[in-house]
């Protein structure tokens, strides 16, 4: 009598995107015709580059020959594509060994199954507000026994809040935590971490056996010089730190997926062995896993190269230039608004008093504009929404004129 | 202090095919300039037809350009393709919907994921021998307390032998079980369940409220059209089996990476509501994955056009008159063969007594070909061994003309 891993019911209903999803499709079905300005989801939307493209195509032509056609690879991925990420990690002073990347269809199913490395037990803490991957794959695996719907949070979760006043990065645990997930750049809130916070959260890490699961995948939109853009420019991360990222965001793959997570040698956690942790993940992977696609990856290596990087980091500076578009929109109406400097993400707070959805709602029906509601990142996210900054120019510029012109900030009593 | 998983620890050492790769690097070391023959890994050697080609080389295109580029696509998979996966099950008959295929990036992920969905004490039945994924993240996943050295078995696992006298399809469980994972046609033995074979296993689900984990990986293989090529043959398999199929073995995609997984709405377990299940599915594909690559999914979308099925079902028939080849030799050395008929693996007993990894070595040293030690699988793979019909047709039949040439199968002292 199979029965079902009770773990998924605890899932809260109501994800983000579908709702999303589902209000602008009722909007849509009242008001036919009309068009919706889309900053909502953060998916890519510009062409990939030359560089990408050519590596693409050779790799689908070789795939045409039998001479040159190849089957499975390694499931860690090919050597030469982790070769090409040492290179650069070693341009910002990171010095990593091509074993320790495994390469992945995406930082999401990484980020998702990180936590299957540690015991059900692990006390888990998760930025708030966070992408909900976090939450709900350890929701999934068992580490929260409920949630709490007063609070909206998870029992026995630890939620590292990242406050207005802090410019939203939050502070190291005050307790003893096991797992600590953190998204830099931030997704929803666009913060992005200095040198002597990702510091503090290593030396807690370091000092109480704790694992840091480090989702990069918006490393390269952070332009600030000073900032660190990999957790192991911090001295000690090694031995603490798990760093994901991806090639979604930077080149353009959110839908030929690639990925990477680094599990250093070094790594440790109580009890384990030194070297443990990566020879557990190169299992893992070997076993639930087959390998990313010779396409992406091929992709990947292009994007690696020197003219796919100045090609992908063109697109990159595309989209920051929308975020400043938008900032600039956003700011002419006296709205608050934090990140879209380091991050292609917007987090503004909500005027009027009005909450998440009601400010969605309002933005929906007033200008026909979608943005994502903060709440459904977490309690934290409550009053503010999330502009992203992906989308063709054009589009960027008619929804921050559609708001400029249709918004109406004066009426507090129109709801 | 984050812990491990120390499932992992359970996991039984020397997985098959590093152990393979590992005593082939030392052969060809002792050996330098030697040609091996490689008949061990199942992995696809011939290049992709032209009608996949021309679907992927055309998603490229549309990726070069901002007019047709996309993103993220829904996490279950593109509906053409899914509605292309509908028509290609009703050609036998399977209705199914569209929303019930899940697209995913391997059976291999979704065979070892598909666990998640039911409770970690529930008792796990396993061919023997099989494919090492679907023990492995059982193990993982907490199922098994301990692997059994003396008996090569991991604790609390039902194993479902397949006897020889029995041609390999193994009895229902005599006992309660509540997962049943199935490989049909088996890998490695190359059995094939024929309809009342089938239509036990889904009798016993039903009844005891199982769920059959059926993995149809290499259908396309079956030749002999009395034989199912879905689960879904049998009346009732809809409330009690999960079907995991894949486009690496029978389109060429090992290296491109697409699979597919179908959770039928009428699926129902002990406690769980109809639909339940499917629900749970998809919200676990949410959580965890995030669409296998478009470009992938362009090519299997190629792949089921009629053209795309006649090319992909000629390579079939190409790897199978490989198979034959195969079966010819090594029965004109009075070496007893299983499978190949309708499976692109054979099932050879080991002669003179020896062990699988002994004649692994004994086919190595003297004939410098490599296939796959049948205990790899499992205790009761032991004295077997598996040959592959993977291969370009030269190095297929140079490969049995080495064995004719050299295999030594008088001398039963030499070792």
């Amino acid at each position: 009598m199979a029965q079902i891993n009770q773990n998924y019911r605890k899932l809260a209903a109501g994800y983000l995107f579908p709702e999303i999803a589902r209000r602008s499709k009722s909007y849509l079905e009242a008001h036919p015709g009309t068009h919706l300005h889309r900053l909502g989801i953060g998916n890519t939307t510009e062409a990939l580059p030359p560089a990408i493209i050519e590596g693409l195509r050779e790799q689908v032509e070789r795939l045409a020959s039998n001479a040159t056609y190849s089957g499975y690879g390694d499931e860690q991925g090919s050597l030469p594509l982790r070769e090409a990420l040492v290179s650069y990690y070693k341009a910002w002073g990171v010095n990593l060994q091509a074993d320790e990347f495994f390469i992945s269809d995406g930082a999401k199913a990484d980020a998702a199954n990180i936590q299957s490395l540690f015991v059900e037990d692990s006390i888990v803490a998760i930025q708030d507000p966070a992408y909900p991957v976090y939450v709900d794959s350890n929701v999934i695996a068992g580490r929260s026994p409920s949630f709490d719907h007063s609070r909206g949070y998870y029992d026995k979760f630890v939620y590292l809040q990242g406050l207005e006043e802090e410019g939203f990065v939050p502070s190291v645990p005050t307790e003893k935590v096991d797992l600590i997930y953190l998204c830099n750049p931030n997704n929803p809130t666009g913060a992005v971490a200095n040198h002597e916070q990702l510091k503090g959260f290593v030396t807690y890490a370091l000092k109480h056996k704790a694992v840091i699961i480090y989702d990069a995948a918006y490393s390269e939109y952070i332009s600030d010089a000073t900032l660190p853009k990999s957790i192991y420019e911090i001295e000690g991360a090694q031995q603490c730190a798990i760093e994901i990222n991806s090639f979604s965001k930077f080149a353009g793959f959110t839908g030929v997926r690639l990925g990477w997570t680094i599990v250093p040698h070094a790594l440790v956690s109580e009890e384990s062995e030194v070297g443990e942790l990566h020879k557990m993940w190169y299992r893992r992977q070997c076993t639930f896993f087959n390998g990313a696609s010779n396409i992406a990856q091929a992709g990947g290596l292009a994007a690696l190269t020197p003219e796919g990087l100045v090609q992908s980091r063109a697109t990159v500076a595309y989209y920051m230039e929308n975020a400043r578009i938008i900032r600039e929109g956003l700011l002419g109406l006296n709205l608050k608004v934090y990140g879209g400097d380091n991050a292609p993400y917007l987090w503004v707070k909500t005027p009027l008093g009005l909450s998440s959805w009601q400010f969605f709602d309002k933005l929906l029906n007033e200008c026909q504009v979608i943005a994502t509601p903060g709440s459904g990142f977490g309690p934290a996210g409550e009053s503010f929404i999330r502009f992203s900054a992906f989308g063709h120019r054009e589009n960027i510029v008619a929804a921050m004129q559609s708001i400029k012109d249709n918004l109406r900030l004066e009426n507090q009593n129109e709801r």
